[in-house]
């Protein structure tokens, strides 16, 4: 009974740490949902009768629609806040200046908080998640200054209407919580790898709380971020990415109410022919993706090696100023991103008028009081057409330059847009071919209706087909999309395209967009993916190379001083430590940090230890004991260090790195040692072996 | 360039066998739904314009309605066959004895076949299928004879009215069809790791094909079927699951149109009081299924070692004589298991006058001409109530009998029925409550509508609380439940319900069914889910014991003859090959297999081998060539065996045998062999720590 008790408690304090970590992440989104809310509207006006609501808030008890945009009394715009009309030349021009102004504010003060109290805060923090869950530490990364100034930087980046999304964000966020929290708790605190599990539960909260898309985080979490998914914290991951949504939807009652971030609802099936335009879609994705991930690796890798890297915050100024001059006088690119993508993917109701994506003529037939659709498309279609090519291009120009720059900022709401307006295009071309000619077979098929492609449901795969391009997730992807839309009667089409957006992507350059962030930091990250299908041995592999020496400690004959010279000499991690010189018999491994500790404090405390005492790593005392008393360290030495003999595989080598998370391994032959091999040289060993220049991995 | 296409036709062959296992699990499982329904609606009647339509298709031409029983007049009764009414106590008895018949046929049919021609295709086959992952191999599970007569089984013990599902049995058939076209595959066929990948890929296909849920059968094998889960494998798992779930759609044209099993379609949202009964129903759900693995064990155990094990065709035949008797009277137990839960988690739609589910006081009030609904029940619930208390306990107790005898016969189904029975009712006692108190605080919460709960939807939690209990799933039962249901609003109600049914259920008993069966059969299988959380080392777990000798080869100094003595008086399955005996060290690992066939070989075909030659592992010769011709064996040698020290705690020990899926790993200390571990001493030990009979696992 008692073991029962012990363990329950031994297991609810890992409930309870997910528990605390989903409603704290919870918390965190909603307070960036509601202050990047009421941020954003005011670059446009303000709530006069209570400045702390947003437009939306300040419209809410006035009357009830609203969405429908300057009805509001209520709501002041800048121009009237300052007497003029609202609508004119003079007042656009000041409503302009204004956004501008807001816009460099925010952005300045994201950027300035970033570079003065926590330097780890900004970009998207995927790739160096990924890297600290393969077993790398980067101190300070998962603090609670990253944590304040990341949700504090995040809500002003987003404000300031750079092109860049919260998601990758707010997985750092939800991380940063799951380590502050894991120190509550002993057992996770205490032990790197207990810890890593609530990093993976955080990190599921995290993309939930972004999405609402609770299994989708999941999956991400599993799929993409975490290096060793363990199954028995699947549903403690799941736990807690609910539990952050649910905290995250009680927060913000004026958000939406379907709980799916994008919902759709069309009422027709797609028919097989489409599958055609999909798979377009899913290539063009992936063409999209890689070109996106090139260009934005070569002006990083820009920044990195020239002046510009040194500018920061006027980087940000400057990419602000252009994003806020060029974005105003187009309305796609001036609203939020997340509004234009609710946009693209929804479907055009017969009644709707506001939507200039929805301007098609209309047969007003009095049969009952619905109206007839045709799909001639009407002016306002051909001009929107026009606008967004232009905001795809200017979009995608814009991100490749905002990705990267010191603001927190992360990537799935600008693939997802890009790839939104790449769909609603194709869908709008499709639909317009299947007006022309109605009676081509693969279209008279299914049922004898003139208009039975959505336009809206292309925007959906298309923006799969980006983001899978940029990301290369896939099963992720498919659920985050129908989290995301409700969309679950579409899973085929999704599939299709995430596919083909995949292998495209993969064929024309190989890594995803956090990989080739990884590589590009030199982040000691050993993939977990890919094979290692080399016929390289241990012996190939490990250090010293020939006619170098390899350095080891005996058990029982070398000196305080020996130790310490070898500690000078060398700066290895730690020491295999062997039976004598002679018979170099494995004995044990002891770490460098254990062992000037351990000499350290031998000397100031214990009498009779000098230079000359012999370091003993055995319990028996050696026989001849002529010198000055000798130092036993045997409580630091590591009696079960891993082993591989000289012959052993790289990949089987590789395989144990992976799977056990190992540091370094020592080689022997018959029992003695004959090296070591670091988890630098295999990375530096696998870049070789795939022609890529082993001296891009950097090691702590 | 060259590599680019030889590494996509090697990535492409993955692809290939999927897609192909897709294929083909997607068309057996077509042919297992439309023989198992046209032999379950013989037992009712036949349609003598064309014999091989079963009810629902005979029924069609004359009229769409389908649903209504008895009113189609092609459509043929025995009795009617017979001359005899319709209704009446005659045709009724009439019925009666033909119902028993045909399931009598169809049960003997089944268990026949299974005992004549593959004994292995009885019972779930994921137990076995799970340790089959682990890395054990057991001949013939997954053949050709095996997939056959699994396949036309199952189609007869569903047809014979059983209690059983054909979730179990389909993963067991998809992964016979991953097994059998793995082999047309090198790459797949010849390595045991990577016939995995495909076996994994091919149980998600069975279970999305026995419900239609793509996503819920990749995370099932991914957290209950398979061990060790390559995330590379998770897209492609995917994708066979998906092929799968299409095939079979395209294949039954007559099945539910909505491509999900139970459809569900509620338009209140659940109050949050509800979470009580919700929690509620899931602790009953653990309890349940606790009770139901003990009975099932407990009868298992006595069937194993009974005489009743001799007469396994006599016992199907006896079970379903009681089955067919006890449930014929019984409308809810006579119908299709599938059919009862349907109607169990439907709402009652106002019209609705055939199900006696729905059987509530209408008030007629002509606004409009909708019914105005009250929950004042009629005497058709208060009926339907106690049918279903009785249906619950004969279903519990012939369930208990029937899983575990020889036919195919999988658990889903009949747990899921158990718990939508149990829900259903708390579900209706829950309404009458809110009915009869509708002023209390929690129920005036949200809408005054009087009629807020919703007892479909309690039968949708019980049947996962239930399902739950029985199998101690998680993400994937959610993901199942609502993949199943289309239902994806009532996420949290169905975690709350299946955490307390896995909270409850691991407080009872520690294993779910599958674990349960394997520990039943003794199958080698090492838990990846269970912490080794104790602090024994691998020098307490190695063989020899002290006193005992352990038996080793050395590399230049054995004859054959000692070698062969060596292989007579021991059953290892391969010995470490030493220095010498004075110095052992260890050079490497031989199988006893390859030994035999090498030593074989050489006798036959190499002259100058004889008994007394030296059996050489090294390369070099000895120096003292004095004797016969040495043999040669160094590339039998496996120069990479893994090895651990003595000092190694055991918890690391587990790790690596898990993860890497060892089979056995070499003990040394200082480089010298002490000991061997296999996974058999790994398996005891972990045994006797969790202080249950080590002798109980078997191993080949």
């Amino acid at each position: 009974l008692w073991d029962l008790i012990k363990g329950s408690i031994d297991a609810g304090s890992g409930w309870l740490c997910v528990l605390l970590v989903g409603i704290a992440a919870g918390c965190v989104a909603g307070m960036v949902d509601i202050g990047a809310s009421w941020m954003s509207d005011l670059k446009h006006g303000i709530c006069p009768p209570a400045f702390w609501f947003n437009r939306e808030q300040c419209c809410y008890p006035a009357k009830q629609s609203v969405f429908e945009e300057g009805n509001c009394s209520t709501w002041k715009t800048w121009p009237e806040i300052f007497g003029l009309d609202r609508n004119g030349t003079g007042p656009y021009i000041v409503a302009y200046i204004w956004y501008v102004l807001w816009a460099l504010l925010f952005a300045s003060l994201s950027a300035s908080l970033v570079r003065m109290f926590a330097p780890y805060a900004c970009g998207s923090g995927i790739p160096e998640i990924k890297t600290i869950l393969s077993g790398f530490i980067i101190r300070g990364y998962l603090g609670k200054w990253t944590l304040l100034i990341k949700s504090v930087g995040l809500m002003l980046s987003v404000s300031a209407g750079l092109t860049l999304g919260k998601e990758g964000p707010m997985v750092h966020i939800a991380s940063c919580i799951g380590n502050i929290f894991s120190h509550v708790f002993p057992k996770y605190g205490r032990n790197e790898a207990k810890k890593r599990e609530i990093l993976s539960a955080a990190a599921a909260a995290g993309v939930s709380v972004a999405f609402g898309a609770p299994i989708g985080g999941v999956l991400f979490s599993l799929e993409e971020v975490s290096y060793y998914f363990p199954l028995k914290t699947l549903w403690r991951s799941f736990f807690c990415a609910l539990i952050a949504a649910f905290v995250l939807r009680s927060l913000t009652p004026f958000g939406n109410e379907h709980s799916v971030l994008f919902f759709v609802e069309y009422n027709k099936p797609w028919i097989f022919f489409e599958l055609i335009p999909f798979v377009f879609l899913g290539i063009m994705g992936g063409v999209i993706g890689t070109f996106f991930i090139k260009a934005n690796l070569w002006w990083c890798r820009y920044r990195k090696f020239s002046k510009l890297g040194q500018y920061p915050v006027m980087e940000v100024l400057f990419v602000t100023l252009v994003t806020a001059i060029i974005c105003y006088p187009n309305p796609f690119t001036r609203m939020n991103m997340n509004e234009l993508i609710f946009l693209l993917v929804s479907k055009c109701s017969p009644g709707d008028v506001t939507n200039p994506l929805c301007d098609y003529k209309r047969m007003n037939i009095t049969s009952g009081n619905s109206f007839i659709e045709v799909t001639e498309p009407g002016p306002g279609v051909y001009s929107s057409i026009w606008l967004l090519m232009l905001t795809f291009i200017l979009k995608l120009a814009l991100t490749i330059f905002t990705f990267g720059m010191k603001v927190p900022a992360g990537l799935f709401i600008p693939s997802l847009l890009l790839g939104a307006i790449m769909g609603r295009i194709v869908g709008i071309g499709v639909e317009q071919f299947a007006y022309s000619y109605p009676n081509i077979w693969f279209f008279t098929g299914e049922c004898a209706d003139s208009n039975l492609i959505t336009p809206g449901l292309y925007a959906v795969v298309g923006a799969a087909a980006v983001l899978g391009g940029v990301t290369r997730m896939t099963v992720s992807l498919v659920v985050i999309m129908f989290e995301l839309t409700g969309g679950v009667r579409y899973i085929v089409p999704l599939m299709a395209a995430a596919m083909a957006s995949k292998w495209v992507g993969d064929a024309l350059g190989r890594q995803g967009i956090y990989d080739a962030h990884i590589a590009l930091n030199g982040y000691p990250f050993l993939d977990s993916k890919e094979e290692f299908a080399h016929t390289t041995l241990a012996a190939d592999v490990m250090q010293p190379k020939r006619n170098e020496t390899l350095n080891v400690i005996t058990q029982d004959s070398m000196t305080v001083d020996d130790v310490e010279n070898l500690l000078k000499e060398t700066e290895h991690n730690g020491y295999p430590v062997v039976v004598s010189r002679e018979n170099q018999y494995l004995v044990g491994f002891v770490l460098r940090r254990d062992l000037n500790l351990a000499i350290g404090n031998a000397k100031r405390l214990i009498e009779g230890i000098s230079s000359s005492s012999i370091v003993l790593f055995t319990s028996s005392q050696p026989i001849q004991n002529l010198g000055p008393q000798p130092l036993k360290l045997k409580k630091i030495l590591d009696m079960a260090p891993i082993t591989v003999t000289d012959q052993t595989p790289m990949e089987t080598v590789v395989d144990m790195f992976r799977k056990l998370g190992l540091r370094q391994t020592l080689v022997t032959h018959n029992g003695r040692l004959l090296g070591v091999i670091t988890k630098k040289d295999v990375l530096r060993h696998v870049k070789q072996m795939d022609n890529e220049d082993p001296n891009t991995v950097l090691f702590n």
